[in-house]
């Protein structure tokens, strides 16, 4: 390495430019970005982003089969395996300026600094902006980077169809993918050496310990459960309530007891029933079904199964108090998974040599680099978010504080540049 | 009275194949009947009914600026008061085909028997089938006897619309009402001597007792309420659980404690929340608000008030532990109401004489005779419904059971006919 990052002509009023730059794309009236999967807007930060890597970074810039936007880099290696950092560009509805857009303008300030630097790293780095990491309007969500890990078969893209009745593969193909050679996007083990994705915390912790660096040590496990609660119907007048099977009722106490199921493990888990749809939905008439959508997180794994457990007695205990029927179906699943040990080590490493106080701890919602790390050595690195605020307008990370995320990210990736030899 | 009913020539046959007749107009494929209130199915028996009681009751037929279908079979006196009798023909969306039905079915049996027996009251009589009973896509119901009992006014009607658009006055006049002439539709207390309505009983007690007729005391009250629970939205994976502020968590607990509530009353009085959206409705996003519309029905006033201040208590307590606001609009209030003594006292007279069991009961439903009891001596008929089935494709009562109920309003008419005078 030729110099220290402290050497480094680093620049906070790029970072807010782009950051700028990038959230007035999608900007809703109200404040908030949406810039959602595949929209125009999602097209048209994608196409910025291009111009940027290609024109700014001098990056090698291809869209792989699933969408996802690489930019390369080369090394001295000729053929070896690469090293990547970067993360998403698409929002959910009403977002905010930072999910995702932090972890792609510190992957460009990271290519910058390197140009300026004139630094050219040993293996080739790619920077990379997944396609489709939020829930979207096609139902499918981290869709690039588990494309890319080989989590994703064609027909899990097939017959997805957004609510204007536009096809994903069709939207995949106009955002410059390639339906017909998904299985060519797929990166086999060894081929990515490491992978290191910053994002924004959305939590609190940070900003309450008052660190500047979360270094996390791995993702939730998250089960997905959909419930369907078949009551009868009835004159919400006439029927006695000893004569009810009222759905509603049941779906009720279902919600109470999966909220305190996550409680009662005591800052280690979170349950939402974020979706609730209820029939016939008429004032007087007792409802006879109600559809419920529910997640149950943990990066404990007993926690996670006392609460799967604990919910099958909720559900038992409904059908017997209240005569229905409840039918469970599991829609999503993925297990609690750590990081990889060395990119932890390197980027707690990074820290000290910054100067930057950190803390460990867990990440509880879903991450490309999660996927990642099913075929590399994978690590992020979270930067505070102000009061936890996540996924709506109130986001917000300073400049200063991305920065310090970036540089973290630039003294780690030149280590294991160095360090790390591909585990085959 | 020239003849006792046993003389007649009751013919069950008639009542079937009235029944069957009425409910083949708006036929589900499932097998119920979905007559809406001014829907084509609605207009088309309205216009069967019109036939039937020009032609074949010999009615003079008109139609009150509300909407009612009214027939008149003159008496001896000049100018006096009507004696009333009838019910209605919409549905709710896949109701049966007895609830409303079997009250017109009934009134136009009764009008057969005084035509074949040569019977002349000394009181015109008239049939009525009532206009828009049922909740319905205009939000209102019970309009026709609402109305012309001088309960609404043209303002109460006015910019309402149905999701098909139609204007709720196009509807009424397109149905033979007039909208501009509202007023003249309204009785004046003493223009109706008495007014008794059949119907089924839409709950298990006559069954359960194994009665034949029901004798109604008088009809619930009803608060029909709407509350806003107003939370925050957030991550459903990094937000913990102490920091949420779930709007459907809280929702769910109220409406645990509204069934709680009328449970408590141990049988005098019900409590249904019908009605549940909620906002944003994303699997992985905390509800940031949840609408509820709900009930509360009881015959007994201290039932009702108590309820009510349960409610109260249960919004405090949610507010207080899920840190969330909830506002409550009252959008329906009608007070419990018993029936007019002398109708009470001549049916059960009739349910002797013509040797039919009967018990006193309470509806817990609305009906249109509620409404006229504000301006005449009013009552209700119930015949058992098999299992208590109401609003739904399985209402059933037997031909036989339905004459049961004309039997004793035949008998009770004319009794009130001989024996009642108007009471200014």
């Amino acid at each position: 390495m030729k110099g220290q990052p402290e050497d480094i002509p680093w620049n906070t009023e790029r970072i807010a430019g782009l950051i700028e730059e990038l959230g007035a794309i999608g900007a809703d009236p109200q404040g908030g970005v949406s810039r959602q999967a595949f929209s125009e807007e999602d097209l048209e930060a994608r196409e910025r982003i291009q111009q940027i890597m290609r024109n700014e970074l001098g990056l090698r810039v291809r869209i792989d089969p699933w969408g996802n936007i690489i930019g390369r880099r080369e090394g001295f290696l000729k053929d070896a395996p690469v090293i990547m950092t970067g993360s998403h560009l698409d929002t959910v509805r009403n977002g905010g300026k930072f999910d995702g857009a932090a972890g792609v303008v510190g992957a460009a300030e990271l290519v910058r600094a390197l140009n300026e630097m004139g630094i050219r790293t040993r293996h080739p780095l790619e920077m990379v902006v997944f396609a489709a990491e939020e829930p979207n309007d096609f139902g499918i969500s981290t869709m690039g980077s588990r494309g890319m890990a080989g989590k994703l078969k064609r027909q899990d893209l097939e017959g997805r169809t957004n609510p204007k009745g536009e096809e994903l593969l069709w939207a995949l193909e106009r955002a410059g993918g390639d339906p017909q050679r998904l299985h060519e996007g797929v990166r086999l083990p060894g081929e990515i050496l490491a992978f290191i994705e910053i994002h924004i915390e959305q939590m609190p912790y940070l900003e309450r310990a008052g660190k500047d660096i979360g270094v996390v040590k791995g993702v939730t496990g998250i089960r997905r459960l959909r419930l369907t609660v078949q009551g009868e119907a009835g004159h919400g007048g006439t029927t006695p309530m000893d004569q009810r099977r009222d759905a509603l009722v049941a779906a009720a106490s279902l919600i109470g007891k999966i909220d305190a199921l996550a409680r009662r493990e005591r800052g280690r888990a979170v349950a939402t029933v974020g979706h609730l749809s209820v029939y016939p939905n008429r004032v007087n008439i007792i409802p006879s079904e109600a559809a419920l959508e529910l997640e149950l997180r943990s990066f404990h794994l007993p926690s996670l199964q006392r609460m799967e457990r604990g919910l099958e007695t909720a559900i038992s205990d409904a059908e017997a108090k209240r005569s229905v029927r409840i039918s469970k179906e599991e829609t999503y699943r993925t297990e609690p998974a750590m990081f990889s040990p060395a990119v932890r080590k390197s980027l707690l490493r990074a820290c000290r040599r910054c100067g930057f106080s950190s803390m460990e701890l867990v990440s509880m919602a879903g991450h490309d680099a999660y996927h990642l790390s099913a075929i590399t050595e994978a690590g992020m690195i979270f930067v505070p978010s102000r009061s936890g605020a996540s996924h709506c307008p109130q986001e917000w990370t300073s400049p200063q504080q991305i920065l310090k995320g970036i540089r973290v990210l630039f003294e780690a990736l030149l280590h294991l540049d160095q360090r790390l030899e591909v585990m085959k």
